[in-house]
C-alpha cells in the first residue's frame, strides 16, 4: 500500500431520517440532524462534522442527504466541499446512501477507506471515538469490514446488539474482535443477560471498511442494487450526465438497510469485525433519551430544551421541548414529555417516548401531512 | 303589598372575578363568565341571563361588571336595558357590588326584591332553579334574607355548605328552612359526614331578599360601606352626578365578600332561611369541574373544549383546551389538564387543578403579567 492507512480514509456521512419519535421537533423539513438536541449549542449534524473532521480532514468528509435539506447542511457545514454533497432525489435507505457514496469515492480513488456514520447520534468523548476509528481503519485496511459497538452501560431495550467472539490478531487494531451476530433491539430479560455477560456491545450503526470490499460484500446479496449504484458513481462527476443518471437509475433502487445487504452477511462470512468502544454513545431515539442526556441522567430533573424557553414548573419532572414563545406551566406532572411547536403539540410521558411514532402514523393516515 | 312579590322581582348578576383557577384559558380581559365552559354553545354569562330572565322579565335584570367587560357584557346581552348595567371602576368585593344594585333598585322601586346570582355557574335544570327562586322571593316578600342551597349529589370539598335547622311557615314556600350557619369548605371526613347527615346544603352563592332589607343588614356590620353605596345610589341615575360621585366614593370602599356583611349575621340573627334547590349545580372552579361537567361524570374520557380543537389522543384521559388551531397530540397520560392558548400553555393533572391558581400567583410576583 502506498500510504498509511488513515490517509486513505473518508468520511461517509448519511444525514437522512425525519426521527418520526422526535415529532413534533422533528420534521420533514426540519429532520433531527439539524436539531440541537443536548443542549451543547451545536445541531447533531455539526457535532458529527467537528468529530470526523479532525480524522479524515475536512476535504474528506462526504454527506448524503435530501435535496430538501441542501441548504441547511450546507449551513451547518460551510467547509464542506462541493463535490462532497451528495444529494438523494428520494430516501432509498441506507444501503444506496452509503453504497452510492463507496461507489463515487472507489472511482475517485480506488483504494479509499470509507467510515459511514450517522448524523444525528450523540458522541462526546471525541478523543476516545477518535482512537477507537484509527483501530476501525486499520482492521478495515487488513480487509475485513468493521463496525463499532458501545459498551454497554445499562441494559438498553432500545438499541440493537452486536454478540463478540474470539479476538482477531489485527496490527494498530489491538481491540478487535470476530463479529458473531447482529441482534435486533431485545427484551429486559435478554438485555440484562446481555449486560451481565460481556460479550454483547450495542450496534452503533457505524461501518469502516475499503469502499471496494463493501461494495463486493453489497454485490453478493445485491447485485442489481450495486450494478445501479456503480453506474449512477460512472456519471456523477460529469455535470452533463449526472442528472440523467440520476432520474433514470435512482428511483429504481431496492430500499434496503445497510445492515442487511452488507453488516449481517459479512458477519456470517466471517469478514466483519468490530472495535469495541468505551466511550457514551446515544441514538437519540426518542424524548427518554433526549430528557437523559438533557438532565446528565438525573430522573427527577426537568430538563428544557428551547432557547427562548419561559418554563413555570411546579412539582414537575421530565423534559419540555421549547419551539415558541409561549409561557408553559407544568405543575404536578410527573415523567411528563411536552414539546411545544407552533403548529403542533405533543403531551406524553417518558414511558410512552417510543409511541411518538404512532401518533406521526396517523396523521399521515388523516391527511393532515403538513404538520409532519 | 301592591302586586304579586314576583312582580317585584329583579335579576341582578355580579359579573366579575377572573377566576384565576381556571388560567390560562381564563384572563384578566377575558374572565370565566364571557366563556362557554360546558360545550352548550353559550358564555356562563348568557346562559344566567336565559335563566332569570324568564323569572324577572328581560327589563328587569341588572348586571354589575367592570368598565373593561362592558362591551363584551353587551354583546352577550343585547336586550340588557342601558340603566341596568352597573360599571365598577374597580373590584370591590361582592357586597359593594349587590348592595350598590340594591341601593339603586331601591330607590327606583322601594319594595323591590333583589335575588344575586353569579354570572359564572352552571345550572342545566332551569325549571327546578325557577321552582326554587319563586320559593325563595316568596320567603323574601315574608321579610326573611334567603339562600339557594343545593342538594349535594357528592361529598364536595370544594364548596362552602349551609347548616339546614327547622322548617320555617311561609306560605308559598312550602320548603324554606331556617339556617342555622353557613360552614366553609370542609375536608374529605367532615364532607362524607355531611353527605350522609342530609341537614346540610351547598351554598350556592345565590341570595334574595328585598333590598331595602338587605341593604339594613349590611349596615349592621358595615355603616361606612352602606352610607357610601346609598350616596352612590342618590347620584346614579343622573348623567351629571353619577361620575363625580363615583370617582369620590368608590375607591374608599371596603371590599368584603357579602357572605360575611349580610349572610352570616342575618343567619345568626335568625332573620335567614334556605330554598333547598334539586337541581344540578356547579361553580366551574376549576379544570377538574370543567372535565366532570365536559364528560358527563365519565372520569375515563377526554373532555375537548375548543370550536377548533385539533386532538388526537391515544389511551389518554382527562381535558383539554384548545384556543389555537394547532394539532394536539396527547399519548398515554391520564387525568391531564392540557390548555393551550395562543401565549400560554398549562399542562396538569386534574387531582392539581385548585393549584393553578399558584402559577397565576407566580406570574404577577415575576412580572409578567402580560399573560394573565
Amino acid at each position: 500500500m502506498a500510504s498509511a492507512p488513515l490517509d486513505r480514509f473518508y468520511s461517509v456521512i448519511p444525514a437522512g431520517g425525519i426521527g418520526s419519535r422526535l415529532w413534533p421537533l422533528s420534521r420533514a423539513d426540519a429532520p433531527k440532524f439539524l436539531h440541537d438536541l443536548t443542549g451543547s449549542g451545536t445541531t447533531l449534524l455539526r457535532a458529527t462534522w467537528e468529530r470526523l473532521a479532525p480524522l479524515s480532514g475536512e476535504q474528506r468528509v462526504m454527506v448524503v442527504t435530501g435535496r430538501a435539506h441542501r441548504a441547511a447542511v450546507e449551513e451547518q457545514l460551510p467547509e464542506l466541499a462541493d463535490a462532497n454533497i451528495v444529494l438523494e432525489s428520494e430516501p432509498k435507505d441506507s444501503s444506496a446512501a452509503i453504497g452510492l457514496a463507496a461507489a463515487i469515492l472507489a472511482r475517485r480513488e480506488p483504494e479509499v477507506i470509507i467510515g459511514s456514520f450517522a448524523a444525528d447520534h450523540v458522541i462526546t468523548d471525541v478523543a476516545a471515538f477518535g482512537a477507537c476509528v484509527r483501530q476501525a481503519v486499520a482492521a478495515a485496511d487488513a480487509g475485513y469490514i468493521v463496525a463499532i459497538g458501545i459498551e454497554p452501560t445499562e441494559a438498553a431495550i432500545g438499541f440493537g446488539y452486536i454478540d463478540c467472539g474470539d479476538a482477531v490478531e489485527i496490527p494498530a487494531a489491538p481491540d478487535a474482535r470476530i463479529v458473531r451476530s447482529f441482534v435486533e433491539k431485545p427484551d429486559r430479560a435478554t438485555a440484562e443477560a446481555y449486560l451481565a455477560g460481556g460479550e454483547h456491545l450495542w450496534n452503533g450503526g457505524m461501518f469502516i471498511g475499503r469502499a471496494d470490499r463493501l461494495l463486493d460484500q453489497m454485490r453478493e446479496s445485491e447485485p442489481a442494487l450495486v450494478a445501479g449504484l456503480e453506474e449512477l458513481a460512472a456519471a456523477w462527476d460529469d455535470p452533463a450526465t449526472r442528472g440523467p443518471a440520476v432520474d433514470r437509475i435512482w428511483p429504481g433502487l431496492r430500499k434496503i438497510a445497510i445492515d442487511y445487504s452488507v453488516a449481517e452477511p459479512a458477519a456470517a462470512a466471517g469478514r466483519l469485525v468490530v472495535i469495541p468502544g468505551d466511550f457514551d454513545w446515544d441514538d437519540v431515539g426518542d424524548f427518554a433519551s433526549i430528557s437523559k442526556l438533557q438532565a446528565g441522567g438525573r430522573q427527577s430533573d426537568l430538563a428544557i430544551l428551547g432557547e427562548n424557553a419561559r418554563v413555570l414548573a411546579d412539582a414537575s419532572s421530565g423534559i419540555v421541548v421549547s419551539q415558541t414563545d409561549r409561557i408553559i406551566s407544568l405543575i404536578g406532572v410527573h415523567d411528563i414529555v411536552v414539546v411545544d411547536t407552533p403548529d403542533a403539540l405533543l403531551v406524553t410521558t417518558r414511558a410512552n417516548a417510543q409511541r411518538v411514532k404512532s401518533v406521526v402514523d396517523a396523521l399521515k393516515l388523516s391527511g393532515r401531512s403538513e404538520v409532519l
